[in-house]
């Protein structure tokens, strides 16, 4: 990527600076660049200092070809950046005609009186061009400054991504000429963490030579991205894919970022199956992540949450005689809970589990962590016992995951249970 | 806070400048750097370059009183952090008797042996001193340079806080003399955005000139800091503060950093009771937030999630005319609901939440965001319909929130429901 424009980012404000809300602007806009051929050099965030902004700015456009600056564009004394930028560059601050508009034409949609606060969202450094499709009342604008596109972007995260959807992303691609590179490839991971994946890429020359890769952890998935490496031979690049992707195929439960939940929604869709769950250790959680996404009523009937052993019994139909014989982490438990939930339900597959989520609650024959998972249909059950040796809500995550995972593979006639679930028992 | 040293943060990483991950660790750092007084000037984030790291170690030691680096300390080729800073700096690099023990020991008790990538991690600049409390293999050091404490911190956020809890903070604090300041009250408060209560203060000269005042959102909550301004009056602060306080006393659910979910679980607690819930549009996540918490067991029996008809009528007892004559979006269902997940549960007290989280499923009648929340023993229900017009995740997070409110208000014989809530209604 060598060829391509060197540029870095300022991201501006006292709430960034002292740590008070987490920076996900920078990630968006990281990503996306990177999409597209860019790597950042450097970001810099300041706090709402006009004396840092105008030193900031000044530094970090004499070493770059783009900077882009984050923030600091609202109508209050704390939005200093367009101001910082005049003073970086010495040109006069002034009312930029087609601001002027875009703010007035914003007021009017919402009803409001032209204010002096708004109209300082029009005073901007001379020669500044604005983004029309800024759906705020600051417009996103850029000027030309030390062999340097400065450009100025809102800080509110919905208007960001607008505007550089819209617009801003095409006009850097355009101005710097860049050749859009290959599409990343985006594959979803389940039961495989960053090193492990990180040491299989390592151990073949022939992925780790030929192409680009990347991951993004996302708990308790995996996102791994991958293209061709600049100037590779499209044949080795072919070979490297292959060998990468059959060396994660175990893994690989979407091919694109997605959910556990995400993907075993789209499964129950494809296959038009009512699901439920009887769930003790994971609390809810599977039922959580499933109704968070709009559709799930039509193929979610419900779910029991027998946190108790009276609510195993009472509501699940599971035998008192077994809760003492077996325990209630136990293989015969869980099968009774699936059972009593398809029938109380109607679901036609379920999934049932009962473990020790710690940190208390473990004993020598069953540590914390234990959990057994029951998943199927009311005349095809399949149990699996694991030891998921993670802190509480981890073991939560994970177990959701695995659960939703073996009742995916269930849907799909895939092998059950995947391969690298043997780490886990 | 001018008396206090000139602070800069580096953070490296490929994986922070390509936007991979959002840097939690920054946000750990400068809050507490600010509960004691110490407020970050700015934050670099850079890849994993040489070239570049040197040249940004320069500059930021020569700006600053302390130089806090995070990340690049590991055993792989890529952790450049102790090579840059000899550079910078022009000292030579040696291995250092203490570093080298540090590891040893660690490798000894991970039954490890010592490696050449281990042994890598005890080579540092001449003169760094380790800090001993480090968990990792890695040990955070520190040298002094350019008028300049640099200090290098390990990247794994569980051990960044080890270190900065047990050694750095205090070092830090003991080096440059600083007097603690008057430590932040923390308040959460639930039904208030971070813009109405800032037109708040803004609104109160009285408070806004004599208290330093922050928010942090944690949605559906904020958390609230305050303290003394400094030079202010110990009188005016006290006035301050009571203005302050009861400007949000009906919003108050804790008196330090807590989620809902923790300070009703706590209220349960301290009442000896056993609770449960019904639920249908929030799916589990009011029983899901609960048991992620440890200790939860004790007092929640369990969860009915009932989202389709039939699980209501068929698990919790819901009159199947209810059900025709009011839909299902509804008091009286709410109300069965209840009575339903009581008896089937046993639990003392209860929540139901029957409702439309969209984004179909509205009407003109009952719109999109719709909710009947109903809550209370077997003899005692109160219940209240409120309209929510969030996005559907965000729609869940707050009736949630709410919902475990109302129960923790009655539990503790407040006023119920709280006078925010006709905002909802």
């Amino acid at each position: 990527m060598s060829n391509y424009p060197g540029i870095r980012l300022l991201m501006t404000g006292d709430e960034l600076i002292h740590g008070d809300i987490i920076d996900t602007n920078y990630s968006y806009l990281a990503t996306t660049l990177i999409e597209n051929g860019l790597v950042v050099q450097e970001k810099c965030t300041v706090g709402d200092n006009l004396g840092t902004l105008v030193h900031q700015i000044r530094r970090l456009s004499e070493a770059s070809d783009i900077l882009l600056i984050n923030g600091g564009l609202g109508p209050t004394q704390d939005d200093l950046t367009a101001e910082a930028m005049a003073q970086a560059f010495d040109i006069e601050l002034e009312q930029i005609p087609e601001a002027r508009c875009h703010v007035e034409a914003w007021c009017e949609r919402r009803g409001f009186a032209l204010s002096p606060a708004s109209l300082k969202q029009a005073t901007l450094p001379h020669g500044a061009k604005i983004f029309p499709s800024s759906p705020g009342s600051a417009a996103a604008f850029c000027i030309r400054a030390n062999d340097c596109l400065v450009i100025a972007t809102p800080g509110v995260p919905s208007e960001l991504k607008h505007i550089v959807k819209e617009e801003l992303l095409s006009h850097i691609l355009d101005i710097f000429d860049c050749n859009k590179p290959e599409p990343l490839t985006k594959f979803t991971l389940l039961g495989i963490g960053e090193s492990s994946l990180q040491s299989l890429i390592d151990q073949t020359p022939a992925i780790k030579d030929n192409l680009e890769i990347g991951f993004r952890a996302g708990l308790p998935t995996l996102e791994l991205k991958y293209r061709t490496k600049t100037g590779v031979d499209p044949d080795h690049s072919k070979d490297a894919k292959q060998l990468l992707e059959q060396a994660v195929a175990d893994h690989l439960i979407d091919d694109r970022p997605s959910t556990v939940a995400q993907v075993l929604l789209k499964t129950l869709q494809e296959t038009n199956q009512q699901f439920c769950t009887a769930e003790s250790c994971t609390g809810g959680m599977i039922a959580s992540e499933l109704t968070r996404l709009p559709g799930a009523s039509a193929h979610f009937q419900g779910a029991i949450v027998s946190y108790s052993n009276n609510v195993k019994h009472q509501v699940l139909g599971v035998e008192e005689s077994t809760l003492e014989t077996h325990g209630a982490v136990s293989e015969p438990v869980a099968k009774q809970m699936l059972a009593g939930a398809l029938q109380q339900t109607q679901a036609e597959i379920g999934v049932a589990v009962t473990g020790i989520a710690g940190p208390d609650g473990g004993s020598a024959d069953k540590p914390v962590g234990t959990v057994w998972i029951a998943w199927g249909t009311e005349h095809a059950v399949k149990t699996v016992r694991l030891c998921v040796k993670f802190p509480r809500v981890q073991f939560q995550q994970l177990v959701s995951a695995i659960s939703m995972e073996l009742v995916r593979r269930e849907l799909k006639q895939q092998e059950n249970p995947p391969a690298w679930l043997a780490r886990w028992s």
